[in-house]
């Protein structure tokens, strides 16, 4: 085994602690990873909340980083030592089902192995994930970092830029396309990247005015205050695609009727069962639908738009003593737009 | 005011009585229409029992029928006397709308005016439908009967049918297309007819194998019985479209498991408000959806392809003094696929 160190929970308090913890030995297509930079998801702390009261039970999150390879298995062939990689959120699938045959190992019928909080395929052993200075991982589940892109500021591309990746490539946004984006966060922001960057004319959602700065800056073509009902009245029908990137429980009819005729609304924060009026889905021919995570070609294929097109995250680079700091604030939504761990004070 | 004859209900009882109804004179844009043939929808069986109990509020149900016409109004250019004519659920909208002006009345913002149970534009009269033997109506929401199609078999096309076809258009079904069809009544027999004939490979999803002759007879390629958990689970994943003609509440989720990757389920019985576990839409970026009636110009594309490729409905046609027989027979659900009205005994 691989002695290391993470940020651990151990389900006695939902606070992470600095601590030893211990990798696999390598495989024969394994790669060590130094963890450079892990980026803190909401999901973080969601799984922080579940874990909380599970004694005994540890939790080490983050699954989006990147790094540098250390080490390489006997059966790797496309990563060398030293080169810049980056994982996303899982690390392992069956290979054998149709979805994983198709690339879209996220939709593995056996279930992908998650990065962390999962079960490695192997050993029956419990994952632990990025919050830590050294990551063992299949080569497979491993991108290249392309050059040029910032390794701190990609590392939330691996999940964030993925997860709104896949339905703006799903569902054909491009020039003349017309793209909401409700929900300015961590999703929402590279959202309205990736849109602007397809060529879509992109308008931002947003409860309050005050985010009309942010929106401009990146890139977007106008906001919508959807707490103003005559805005919302004269956007009736208008956008082709509405990604909903809003992680609250939240009524989707006021963003149903936004959707222009055979449109669809993708609902990104993963709401649980969600209750819709199937007049408003009716009344235009709409569509609701919902994406998350990504498969390997497509994550290849983000990074290397997000390279061509310069797009990283905004991000709040902390060293990842100051974790407990950032996930409160992620608590708060006090991230713009997201918090990115610096991995070196562990050394 | 012009008078005719028609079956109705007097808010006392379910219960359809022969009786005098009058009509409008023919406005300059208005085309006498002597009813030949009414389909029998599910809608009229529902808009009885929530008219029962209102008592002094006349309902004449009917909103797909054929006829001729017998005289128009000064106006009118594209209908002379003698046409054979067919008339659906919608007989005016605004006309102003972005929705009016995309040929899709049925979704006008201003809601449509509804062949029977609906509001007159211009004199605010209560609209009586097409269980009667005249009807009067605005050239523009008539449209002409192909030749060579049966004119009471047509009947049903004009709200059945174009119900199916226009999600199977606005989905894009046509050769190398998986379509499925769930519910084997009105309009599930001529989704299928229409699938078929548009080049899909289409499955009927029934709850029991009883239904394999009729969906072969139909031109199904297969037959899905929903209650045998193994067939369910080895197609999984599998249609591309699903459409959903069950009118009962029921739960999507056995329903959105067979949608293949990026696929949708298109729901049309009017089920009001449902409950979607979003998990079974974000595994394979799967769609729900919902239609409902259609506009002008996809119901006359409709009609131009029906009788291209000879579909129409299977009717058991009935004198229309066996309409309350026939509206008890499909509330059990005993009809193969559609009762007709023969009107000719209202003379």
């Amino acid at each position: 085994m691989r002695p290391t160190t993470g940020w651990q929970a151990d389900g006695t308090s939902g606070t992470l602690r600095r601590g030893p913890i211990e990798r696999r030995d390598l495989r024969a297509d394994d790669l060590a990873v130094r963890v450079d930079y892990c980026g803190v998801c909401y999901s973080d702390l969601h799984a922080l909340d579940v874990h909380d009261g599970k004694a005994g039970h540890l939790l080490v999150p983050g699954h989006e980083f990147t790094g540098v390879v250390t080490a390489t298995g006997p059966g790797v062939t496309g990563f060398a030592v030293g080169d810049p990689v980056a994982v996303g959120n899982i690390v392992d699938s069956c290979g054998q089902c149709a979805m994983c045959r198709a690339g879209q190992e996220n939709f593995c019928y056996d279930f992908p192995t998650l990065t962390y909080a999962g079960t490695d395929r192997q050993d029956g052993s419990h994952t632990l994930g990025g919050y830590s200075r050294e990551y063992i991982v299949r080569d497979r589940f491993t991108h290249h970092l392309p050059a040029g892109l910032d390794p701190a500021a990609t590392a939330p591309l691996l999940c964030a830029g993925i997860t709104v990746w896949e339905p703006l490539q799903a569902l054909g946004v491009g020039p003349g396309s017309q793209v909401a984006v409700a929900g300015l966060g961590g999703l929402g922001h590279l959202a309205v990247k990736m849109a602007v960057a397809l060529g879509a004319t992109t308008t931002v959602i947003s409860r309050s005015p005050d985010k009309a700065d942010d929106a401009r800056r990146l890139g977007a073509h106008g906001l919508l205050v959807s707490s103003d009902p005559e805005q919302m009245a004269a956007a009736r029908d208008r956008f082709d695609v509405i990604i909903d990137t809003i992680s609250a429980p939240h009524d989707l009819a006021p963003y149903l009727k936004l959707v222009a005729m055979d449109g669809t609304l993708s609902q990104l924060g993963y709401l649980g069962p969600v209750t819709v009026e199937t007049r408003n889905l009716l009344m235009g021919r709409k569509k609701l639908s919902s994406a998350g995570s990504g498969g390997m070609p497509a994550t290849a294929a983000m990074l290397d738009f997000c390279a061509t097109h310069d797009i990283t995250a905004d991000i709040e680079l902390l060293p990842s003593s100051q974790v407990n700091e950032a996930l409160e604030r992620l608590r708060r939504n006090d991230v713009r737009y997201r918090f990115v761990l610096d991995m070196a004070d562990l050394d």
